[in-house]
């Protein structure tokens, strides 16, 4: 992992933003590993992807392209105009102004402050560990929803809840890359980058209130150090019932119709002298210095939208070769892959409560990587997005043979060469990935590793095993326990080493095959060790590796025995890394320059840090003859009601509908109250919980999810088809008012009712 | 079957139509019988039905109820004249002028005619038995459509594609009524109205160029008797292929999107003498007295239409007591029975070529009466019609209750009462066609009664086995032999019998449990009977009962021992028809007098008889956040292309679609061809091919299908929802020019080409 990865790539969220930060590719198998080993246990995301089709019968506002960093929109002010944007440019490019200054990370995803007393409002789903980890089953929050009626009511969030506010950003790019030689490559450029910025890091978190990053930008081209405030004491303030807050369930994720109020609130609080302290009673709710004005006016179709968030990862500036490797092996592999391992969790948990329990939010998370991957081979399929690139690819090399004297002459050769070197080793690290699924594995591979980082002074060790990454480490061996049966994992491995052995041969690591156990050996191995345990599994946290040498457990054997194929694959990468960080900047400043030449500004691709992307209120025609969006309705809520989840209703709903108690959050041209729309801004993964704002800067909804047609978007964005979708927040306020009674918390915000 | 029912009833068109005509109830089993019996060997009909849910996030223009009879439109002023149709209603309400004059039937289904030498615009699907017919494998029409460059190269229809020309049409409900005593009732009734209906229908065909029939209107309130002029040489002139005609298939079959181009041209021959003629080289075009312009400006959002046809059968002033007859126990009864049949004849065909070619258009009927079914109870299950019906209900006796002096006092009693015994015997008449469903069967039980029909004068006869019918007889006995396997026919009855078998005792139809052979004898009755062979089937037409009774013939046998109960059930409908004939008037009489009283005129339901309609143009909502239509277009056909049927496309027309090759054709708002447009008009079964007219009553468009959303129509009409599909004239017009070169049909034709 590359330090400077933001600190929150590490949070306990990062399931539900499983293609964010670690995955330098989305391709990246060893990043895919291990994400399912972080984030197996944790709720999920309903990342936001996109574009496919054609508009066909149908005549639409057009999405808007870009994530654009708030520096950039001075930029943008005639596109800013046009939609109606009212707000200054340069108003939104000060992140110390309002409204920029209420927005905030929570790790994974995004939110925003709606009072001077530290209230947070997110999506549901953002909220829910939280929610989760404070019900029982006889205060079923889950189910029944949670409202503190006071202050002293609010509930402990737990460790995995945090909110980051962001409060300097600079560019160290220099700092980074002064003096590196141009000619420097390969892993040794990549690990003197790697140290500047753990420097960069280590200088910034002297203070141990923040936490601090150093995302590259272009993939290497500038480097910004992002410095943010990390509230740990953050508790639950409001959460609607579940039949509200993930309505649809995973059966709607995706999809439009949707009438999902996936909303929740959640407080940060502080010491008594304003700093961020462990969580207390003593704490007193932290005094945000901005907060978002909410209007309870709403949008109507073609009003322009603001959004600000964090967008995780996205591939906007691939090379045709990149798209048609993912399309026609990453993607199909890892479908097989996970295919494959939801049968065989499904086999092993069949009839067992306890076990299909623990591999619920497993299923979950691996059923989202599916549906996003096999939408991304549906919109591949449906959309020639590589023959597309061909025709951008040619017209960028023809204009930089003309034009790109200043840059280096070998530049395009030079390029095409690393990125075949890239995908060459990802083959061997999804091999790698397959012959080591398993979670007690992993586990002793990350305990043994540690170890063996320990010995070196904290600033040389890799990053993800400093010092502090100590306790995300102990957080994430400790969560397993969640989501672990030894023999379903025994079974998952098994069926996953067979798979590797049917991978082509040269895609298996060198060493590797060797260090493998036979897979008749697997139940003598899962017998014999109490890695399962948690206690014994965390109580190698701080062995020294002489200890792991000498241990019988075969699992810590393994790890042993698999690190020098772990290590060489690691090194290539590092090698295919630091060439990829020399070339492409390269080349994305020759992107910029031919861009600029056309008068079009270059947003980098999303990485986590906060950017701002606009569009409006529109509908789109996912295929001929067909319109959805852009609202949906409470109506829409009784037709799809059903008496099984993911489609229950709280009855409180259900009779306010009927009593057509609308007030005024009723839309005049609806005549009913809208619950979900759609916008044509750029959104991604990590955009969870954004404000989504009027031309005002006033809060107007949250953004939670994009539609299935948008699923290639990360890859390439077709503005005809691309929609994210985001909650109206008069349906929020009504169910606030109408069914939950949360006046309080109404009361705290500043909300603007229209005039009517 | 009674007589009255218009000739075209009998017509091979029919299975394409097959809730038309014979059925009296929906759910009359007889008739549904008959209707699998006589129809199985036909292609599909595109039924049209309708209303289910809500518009939530949409507003769109209302649909219009009323299948209008011609002389009531200049009731309808305002209407025609609020959506903005120019045309005069007066003209529209005469039959011998300009445009109604330019209307014909096809015998279940409708059409027009399109130039002064006899040229038919219908539905592909309507033309279908010509195309198939002359289709070999060395030249398969159905697979490349077929063109006659020359009058000389057009093809003879065959026997089953006839045109119908109204002549004449007379109220004749005092001839048919006149001096019945008010209590006269019950079969006696019944028999009365039929022997007068059959007397009116013989004076009429005198001149053996017509086809006569004595409808009744609101199941007897009023009678017409129509003259149609019956061409029964009718060439196909030109039909593009099966890909374009067809496209979409059953897959798309009652759906949206739809991008099918569902049209094909037939011409009228009659003798030199200018009277109908058997088919012959010496034939001449007809010289129609009318035809429709085409106007190839076709229709934006919004614009009125009119539509003309003849619309098979509605339901639409069901007590609501039928309503949830139909539902919970009707529809469900013959959804399962469907369902298993269609179960059997997989099996019983399954990897034999040659049984599977037969039953293949039997399991495309059985299908598509299934989707009708299912969609019924879909929609149903959707909304509470017989709620909304019982309001209705209430609102209307407790008006005649108030109002209804001078009325029968027992009226509202006498209603009920007649209609719980409808449907009583309704269950068992579905029974009995368990029980008696073989095609071998139907067709000796077929044979033996027309043995003992002939033993009468022909105007004593059964209507249905009268002079008149018998080559209708004949063909139905000659056409079984395209869609029977003995064996097949064998299992289909044995799984019948044993549906039968569990059917609640006191359904099962007096005498017949002793009549029906076991189960177990069935292989020994198929093996010694030779029905199964056309030739011997048909000898048995003209022999005496006495030959029957001494045959040996095991199904001959059945047919004698079933004879009784069998005519005991048909007693008893006659004796409940008679009741409906007495008490279904009175009841109607009442409600006319009572929506007269809140100023509404009424329609009565479709009958097979030439009626009007109008509408907008318009999109809908199924369902929350999603709208269909009103437009599909080429694009959407490129969209849906793959390489397999139902979605296989001419590369011709590819080509010309990705060359943009648009021409006068092209929508300006879309900037493409539309194919397939929606509208708000009140169509059902029997529409196919229906003209589909702009403002001024130029052609714009053929009427070929309805959504699925509305297939509920037939029984209550949702304004929001319902939705007829229909083929846009210019999307005929340029697979005319740019996919089949059809210069010469063309030229035929009057278009009016857009001034741009």
């Amino acid at each position: 992992m590359l330090a400077g990865t933001p600190a929150h790539a590490f949070w306990p969220h990062c399931a539900k933003n499983r293609f964010r930060t670690h995955a330098r590719r989305i391709y990246s198998p060893l990043a895919f590993a291990f994400r399912l080993f972080t984030c197996t246990g944790s709720t999920l995301f309903k990342y936001l992807v996109l574009p496919v089709v054609l508009l066909g019968a149908y005549q639409a506002a057009h999405a808007d392209e870009g994530q654009w960093q708030p520096h950039q929109l001075p930029q943008l002010k005639s596109e800013l105009k046009r939609i109606g944007i009212t707000m200054p440019a340069e108003k939104l490019a000060d992140l110390s102004k309002h409204p920029m200054s209420a927005m905030v990370s929570l790790g994974g995803c995004s939110a925003s402050f709606v009072s001077p007393d530290g209230l947070v409002v997110t999506n549901h789903h953002c909220g829910y560990a939280a929610i989760q980890r404070n019900s029982t089953p006889e205060h079923n929050y889950i189910l029944n929803g949670f409202l503190a009626k006071t202050r002293a009511a609010e509930l402990p969030g737990g460790p995995s809840t945090l909110v980051y506010v962001t409060e300097k950003v600079e560019n160290v790019t220099d700092r980074v890359l002064k003096g590196l030689p141009a000619t420097l490559s390969g892993k040794e450029r990549h690990e003197q980058v790697e140290s500047r910025v753990k420097a960069l890091i280590a200088e910034c978190e002297t203070d141990k209130a923040y936490r601090c990053s150093v995302p590259a930008f272009h993939r290497g081209l500038e480097y910004y150090r992002i410095k943010q405030l990390m509230i740990r004491d953050v508790r639950l303030v409001y959460a609607p019932s579940d039949m509200i807050g993930n309505f649809g369930g995973d059966i709607d994720n995706y999809e439009w119709p949707r009438q999902t109020g996936d909303f929740s609130f959640l407080r940060a609080y502080v010491g008594k002298d304003g700093r961020p302290a462990d969580p207390s009673p003593d704490n007193v709710p932290y005094k945000s210095k901005d907060f978002l004005v909410v209007s309870a006016e709403g949008l109507k179709n073609g009003d322009p939208i603001l959004l600000a968030g964090y967008p995780g990862r996205t591939s906007r500036y691939k090379l045709p070769s990149e798209i048609r490797y993912a399309r026609d092996t990453d993607f199909p592999l890892k479908a097989a892959s996970i295919t494959a391992d939801l049968s065989v969790i499904a086999a092993a948990t069949m009839g067992n409560a306890n076990s299909s329990v623990r591999y619920a939010s497993v299923a979950k998370s691996l059923n989202n990587v599916l549906k996003k991957t096999q939408g991304l081979m549906d919109g591949f399929a449906r959309k020639d997005v590589a023959a597309i690139k061909d025709v951008q690819d040619a017209e960028f090399r023809a204009w930089y043979k003309a034009n790109g004297a200043a840059g280096s002459k070998t530049l395009l050769a030079d390029l095409d060469a690393v990125i075949a070197a890239d995908m060459a080793l990802a083959q061997q690290e999804f091999a790698f990935n397959e012959a080591t699924h398993s979670d007690l594995l992993k586990s002793a591979r990350t305990l043994y590793r540690l170890a063996l980082e320990r010995q070196k002074p904290d600033a040389q060790r890799e990053s993800g095993y400093q010092e502090r990454d100590l306790s995300f480490i102990k957080a994430r061996l400790t969560r397993l326990e969640q989501s672990f049966v030894a023999s379903v994992d025994e079974a998952r491995w098994s069926a996953a080493l067979q798979r590797y052995a049917k991978l082509n041969a040269v895609n298996h690591p060198p060493g590797l095959d060797a260090a493998l156990p036979p897979v008749t050996s697997l139940p003598a191995i899962y017998k014999a060790s109490d890695l399962g345990d948690t206690a014994k599994r965390l109580a190698w946290i701080g062995k020294e590796p002489e200890a792991f040498r000498k241990s019988d457990n075969p699992f810590i054997q393994l790890a042993l025995r698999l690190h020098a194929a772990g290590m060489a694959l690691e090194e290539r990468r590092k090698e295919v890394d630091g060439n990829l960080e020399r070339v492409i900047p390269q080349y994305m400043t020759a992107v910029i320059a031919w861009k600029k030449s056309q008068g079009k500004p270059v947003y980098p691709d999303a990485n986590s840090t906060l950017r701002v992307t606009f569009g409006t209120v529109s509908p789109y025609s996912p295929r001929d003859g067909l319109v959805k969006g852009p609202f949906s309705t409470v109506d829409g809520i009784l037709e799809k009601a059903t008496t099984k989840e993911p489609f229950l209703v709280p009855a409180a709903l259900t009779q306010a509908v009927k009593e057509k108690r609308f007030g005024a959050f009723k839309d005049p041209v609806l005549g009913t109250v809208p619950v979900n729309f759609l916008s044509s801004a750029d959104t991604t993964g990590g955009n969870s919980g954004s404000a989504v704002m009027n031309k005002r800067g006033e809060l107007v909804g949250l953004n939670f999810d994009s539609t299935y047609e948008s699923i290639t978007k990360d890859w390439y964005f077709d503005t005809a088809i691309t929609r994210a979708i985001h909650v109206d927040i008069r349906y929020m306020l009504w169910v606030m008012k109408e069914v939950d009674h949360a006046d309080n918390v109404m009361a705290e915000m500043t909300i603007k009712y229209p005039k009517r």
